[in-house]
C-alpha cells in the first residue's frame, strides 16, 4: 500500500525562503512567521498522513452506495471527516465573524495540498464546501450568511455546485433547470443536474446545494441565468433542520477514479429555492469564485504527482534489479537499487523537478489571491487571472503526466492495485477534465485573457520577467544556470504571443489553434520563474552559511534538471504555435 | 458503450499503395492481391467488430474468478474464441506443416491490430499461444513440435511465457525457480513466477507452459539459465491428456486494466518439466522471439488508441457545444458539433496522425521481419532488431497518450465508464510496461542495438532516409511540407547518435542519460519517414486521377499535420540529449 509523507520542509522553504511570507504587506500575513506556518503544518501533516492516506485504497476499493436514495460514504470517512471538522479545517481561511479562522489563503493552500495527496476524493466532500462557502459570503445577503454560513463552516453542513446538465458542459447557456417565482419570495427548482461532486452522502446533517437555473425574463444563453440556495433539508428559523426539500439523487456516475467521492445525478422536482446574489447574474457570480476553484484544481494536478513521486521513490531506492554501468553499487547485495541506473533517475527527476516548481508557481498564485482579496490589490487580481488558466491546465496535464511517470518507476508491481501507483493515475486524470477542461482553460487564456485591460496584464509580466532577470544577473551561476535558459524561454513566449497579435486578428483560428501550446509554454516559463527563485534563494542560503547546505544544493540541482531538460519544451510549443491554423483547419469534419 | 468499426481501407492503403506487397521479393509475397488481402480483412473485420469488441466491456467488468484453482473467464469469452479457433485465426501464420494457414507475418499484423483493438484482454489468450507456438517452432525437436504443435495451432490447447519471479523482472539473471534432472530425461520444476498472462483459464483443454529455470551446472547470472515445457496436463503418447501436472494457479493479479485476462501467479510444485532447445541457453531462446513478441506489444499500443480515435471523433461529430468562432456552422441545433473548435481539431488531429503513421511504421516492421524469415535476409533481421525497441516504446508511450487524448475530447464522459474510453487507457498503459517496460527498451537501443554490426545498422538507416529523400526531391509538394523537415528532423538524430558517438566512450551514463529521448527521437523520425511514403503514395494516386481524391487528400493532410506538428520534437529530444549526464547523475540517491 502507498505510503504518504507531508512535505513540511520543502513546504516551509517555499513560504519563507522564496515568498517570504512574514514580511510581505499583505494583511494577515505578519503572523505568518515560521514556527506559526511550521506549527499548522504538522498539524495538518499528522491528520493527512495517519488518518486520511490509509483510507484512500479504501475509498477507492468500497465506492459509495446508493440505496433508496441515500449515499453511503467509505467505511472511515464519517469517522474521518469530524476528525477534520474538529481541528477546525474546513473553515481555516473562513471569515472569523461566522466562525472562521481566518487564515490566508495560501495557508490554506498548502494544508490542501497534504490533504489531497492524502486523499483526493475525501478532501473533495470539504472542497466543494468550500467552494460553496465563498459563494455565500460573496453574494449572500446577511440573512443568508447567518442562516448558512456558521453550520456550513463548522462542517455539520456541506455544500455543492449545480451547474452541468447532460446536454451541456462547456456551453452553460444551454442548461434547462428552470426557477418558478413563488408568492413568498422563494422559487420552485425543477430539473436534473449530472456529475455533482458530493451532492448526496452521510457525513453531515445538511447539504446546500447552489444550482444554476433560468428565471423568467432573463433571455437566451447564458445572459438568463440565475443562481439559487437549495437546501436538502429546509432549514428553520430557529436555525433547526425541517421537511426534506424536493431534491434527491438520482443515480451515482461509475468513474474511472476518485470513487470515495460521490458523483451524482441530482434530481430537482420544484424544489424550494432561494435567489443568491443578482437575478440573472448567476453567470457572474460562478466566475468570481473561478479563479480560486480552477487553483485548487491545479493543486490536485501537481499534489497527486507528489504523493505519487514519493511512493515511485520509496520502490527505486528498495528494488534490486540489475547493476549500474560503471560499477556495482550494493557489492553486498544480489543486485543495485534501480536509483542508481541512468534512465530511471530521468525519470525520477522529470517528477521531483516538476512537482517541486508547480507547488511554487500555484503558492505563489495563493499569495496573489490573498493580496487581491485582502489588500483589493487590482494588479494582482489580474495576474492571477491571467495564470489561472495555465495554473489549472498545465499543472494537471504535468500532474497527470507525473503520476504516469511514478507509476512506470515500479514496472509491473505499477499496473497492480497492490501498490496503489495506478489509483494515483486514475484520480489524477479528472483533473484535466473538471473545472473547463483544459481545452477551454486554453480557450480562457488565449481568447480571454491576454487581451484582458487591452494586453497590459500580459506586458507586466513579460516585464517582471524581464526586471527579475535584469536585477539578478550579477549572480554567475543564477545566471548560467537559470536566468539564461529562463531569457530564452521568456522570449519564446513573447515571440508566440506577438504571433498571436499578428495572425489572431485577421484570422481567428491562427490564434485558437496554439491555444494548447501556448497553455503549456507559459506554464514552461512559469515554472523555469518559480525554479529561478527557488536557486536565487537556495545559492543566498548556501552563501549565508546554513547548517543545511544538502537540502539548498538539493534544490539548486533539481532546478538545473528542469532548466536544462523541461524548460527547453518551450522552443517546441512555439513552433507548433508559428504554424498557425493551416494544418489544423483544412480538413473538412466528414473526413477526420 | 464504445463501438469498433475495423479500418481496413486504410489497412489496404498501406499494404498496397504504400509497402506494395504484392510485387515484393518476398516467398508468399505475390498471393498478397488486393483482393486477396481484402478478403482476409473482411473476414477479420466481421469477428472483431461483431464478436470482439462487444465483448470487451464485459470483460473489464468481469474480469476473471479464481476459485479452488480454476479460472473462469467473462461470459461469452468461450464462445468467442471457440469462433476464433474455428476461422482458423491462430495458427494464420504458422507452419502448414502444423495445421497452420502459413500466411505471412505482415497478414498476421494486420489482423492483429483488428483483433487488439476490438479486445485486447481477449486477444491476448492467443497472442500468448502465438509466442508458444514461435518458441516450440523454432526451439522444439520433432518430437516435441509433433506433440504441442497441432493442438496449439488449432487452438485447442494455449501456452504462456513464465519469466518474471517476485524478485525479478528485468534482471532475470536472479532467477531461482529450479529445474532437477530425472532419471527419465526429464526435470522436476520447482518454484514461482508471477504474472504470467493467461496462466489459467478456461478456454482450451491443455495449456502448454514455457518457463524459464535454472539447472545445475549452468553457472551464475542469465547464463544457467534454461527454457522447459511445463504441460498443465501430461500429455499421453497417443497424444490423449493424462494425469494433471504439479502446476497450479496461485492467485490473480488485481489490475489496472486488461480485466478480461488471466494474469496469474504460477506454482511449480516439482512439476514434471522438458527442455527445450539446447541447455543453459534459455535466455538466447527467448531472445530469438522478442522481435515478433515486442513488435506486437508496440501494436497493441497503437491500437488501443486507434480504437479511442474513433470513438472520440464520434463523440466530437456528435457532441453539440458552443459555436464556431467565424460563425454558426448547424444553424437549425442549439449549438455546433464540437468538431468544429480548433482545439478539438487538433487534439483529434494528433490522434490521427499518430495511429495512421504508426500502423504503417508496424507494418513496414512485419515486412521487414518476414524478409527476415522468408528470404533470410541479415540485413533486414538486422534493421529489424534496431527498430524493435523504437516500435515497442514510441509506439506504447504515444498509443497511450493517444488513448488519454481520445479520454479528453469526451470531457467529463469520457471520465465515466458508461463511454469506455477509460477502459482503453487503462488498458494501453500495460503496454508502456510488459515485454521490457520502456526505460529497458531504451537502453536495448543505445546499449546495445546502436553498436550492433560495429554501427553499420544505423548507418544503413541514415542512408537510407538520405537516398530516400535525395530520390524523390524533385516532388515539390513532397518537398516542402515532408522531406524537408523529414531532413531536419533525420538530421537531429544523427547529431543525438554523434553525441553518443563522441561523450558516451568516456562516460556510459552520457548515453544512458539520454536514452529515452533518443528512443523517441528516433521514433519520429520513422513516423516522418512513413509519412512521406504515404504522401508520396497518396500524391501519385492523385496525379494518376483516382476515383477516390478525398481518401488521399485526407492522407496528405494528416500527414502535414504530423510533419508540422509533431515531428519538430526531435530539436526537444535532441537538446535533452546534448545535456548529457550533467543534471542526471549529480544527486545522491539519499537526496532525491
Amino acid at each position: 500500500m502507498p505510503t504518504y509523507t507531508a512535505p513540511v520542509k520543502d513546504m516551509q522553504f517555499i513560504l519563507h525562503d522564496v515568498l517570504n511570507v512574514a514580511q510581505s504587506d499583505i494583511p494577515g500575513y505578519d503572523e505568518l512567521d515560521r514556527d506559526t506556518t511550521q506549527a499548522i503544518l504538522d498539524e495538518a501533516a499528522k491528520l493527512s498522513e495517519n488518518v486520511l492516506a490509509p483510507l484512500n485504497k479504501v475509498g477507492d476499493e468500497q465506492g459509495c452506495k446508493l440505496e433508496n436514495g441515500v449515499v453511503t460514504t467509505p467505511e472511515g470517512f464519517k469517522d474521518a471527516y469530524d476528525q477534520m471538522c474538529e481541528g477546525g479545517w474546513i473553515g481555516l481561511d473562513c471569515d472569523p465573524e461566522y466562525g472562521g479562522q481566518g487564515m490566508p489563503y495560501l495557508v490554506n493552500s498548502a494544508v490542501g495540498e497534504m490533504f489531497v495527496s492524502a486523499n483526493m476524493a475525501f478532501n473533495m466532500y470539504q472542497g466543494l464546501s468550500h467552494g460553496a462557502i465563498s459563494a455565500i459570503q460573496t453574494h449572500g445577503s446577511p440573512e443568508q450568511k447567518a442562516k448558512y454560513l456558521p453550520n456550513m463552516i463548522e462542517g455539520k453542513w456541506s455544500g455543492t455546485m449545480n451547474l452541468t446538465e447532460p446536454h451541456c458542459g462547456t456551453d452553460l447557456g444551454l442548461i434547462r433547470t428552470k426557477a418558478e417565482p413563488q408568492d413568498d419570495g422563494s422559487y420552485k427548482i425543477t430539473g436534473s443536474k449530472i456529475w455533482i461532486s458530493a451532492g448526496e452522502h452521510d457525513l453531515t446533517d445538511n447539504i446546500i446545494h447552489l444550482v444554476l437555473a433560468k428565471a423568467p425574463g432573463g433571455g437566451e444563453g447564458t445572459k438568463g441565468i440565475s443562481l439559487f440556495i437549495v437546501p436538502k433539508f429546509m432549514v428553520n428559523e430557529d436555525g433547526s433542520l425541517g421537511d426534506r426539500n424536493a431534491v434527491s439523487c438520482g443515480g451515482l456516475e461509475h468513474k474511472m477514479g476518485i470513487h470515495g467521492n460521490a458523483t451524482c445525478v441530482m434530481n430537482y422536482d420544484g424544489a424550494t429555492g432561494y435567489l443568491i446574489g443578482e437575478m440573472h447574474k448567476g453567470m457572474r457570480a460562478m466566475f468570481t469564485m473561478m479563479n480560486e476553484a480552477r487553483l485548487g484544481v491545479g493543486l490536485q494536478g501537481y499534489a497527486q504527482g507528489a504523493v505519487a513521486y514519493q511512493n515511485a521513490l520509496g520502490f527505486a531506492r528498495e528494488r534490486l534489479q540489475g547493476r549500474e554501468v560503471k560499477g556495482v553499487q550494493n557489492p553486498d547485495g544480489p543486485a543495485d537499487p534501480i536509483i542508481v541506473h541512468p534512465d530511471v533517475r530521468r525519470n525520477l527527476l522529470m517528477q521531483k523537478s516538476f512537482t517541486e516548481g508547480a507547488r511554487a508557481f500555484t503558492f505563489w498564485g495563493a499569495k496573489m489571491i490573498d493580496e487581491a482579496h485582502r489588500k483589493s490589490d487590482a494588479d494582482a487580481d489580474a495576474m492571477i487571472s491571467l495564470l489561472t488558466p495555465v495554473i489549472k491546465g498545465f499543472l494537471t496535464d504535468k500532474g497527470f503526466e507525473t503520476t504516469v511517470l511514478a507509476q512506470q518507476t515500479l514496472g509491473g508491481s505499477g499496473f497492480t492495485k497492490e501498490w496503489g501507483l495506478e489509483q494515483f493515475v486514475r484520480d489524477a486524470r479528472i483533473t484535466m477534465i473538471y473545472e473547463g477542461t483544459n481545452g477551454i482553460q486554453s480557450l480562457d487564456l488565449v481568447g480571454r485573457k491576454l487581451a484582458m485591460n487591452g494586453g497590459k496584464t500580459i506586458m507586466a509580466f513579460f516585464d517582471m520577467v524581464k526586471t527579475y532577470i535584469k536585477e539578478n544577473e550579477g549572480n554567475e551561476a543564477l545566471k548560467a544556470n537559470f536566468l539564461d535558459p529562463l531569457k530564452k524561454a521568456s522570449k519564446d513566449l513573447q515571440a508566440a504571443g506577438m504571433y498571436f497579435m499578428q495572425n489572431g486578428m485577421k484570422n481567428p483560428h491562427n490564434a485558437l489553434s496554439g491555444s494548447y501550446d501556448f497553455m503549456h509554454l507559459f506554464g514552461h516559463v512559469c515554472l523555469g520563474l518559480m525554479w529561478s527563485k527557488m536557486a536565487q534563494a537556495s545559492y543566498a542560503a548556501l552563501e549565508n552559511g546554513t547548517s543545511d547546505p544538502e537540502f539548498y544544493q538539493t534544490k539548486i540541482e533539481t532546478g538545473r534538471f528542469y532548466m536544462a531538460r523541461q524548460l527547453p519544451a518551450t522552443a517546441l510549443h512555439l513552433s507548433r504555435i508559428e504554424t498557425g491554423a493551416d494544418t489544423v483547419m483544412t480538413l473538412e469534419a466528414a473526413n477526420f
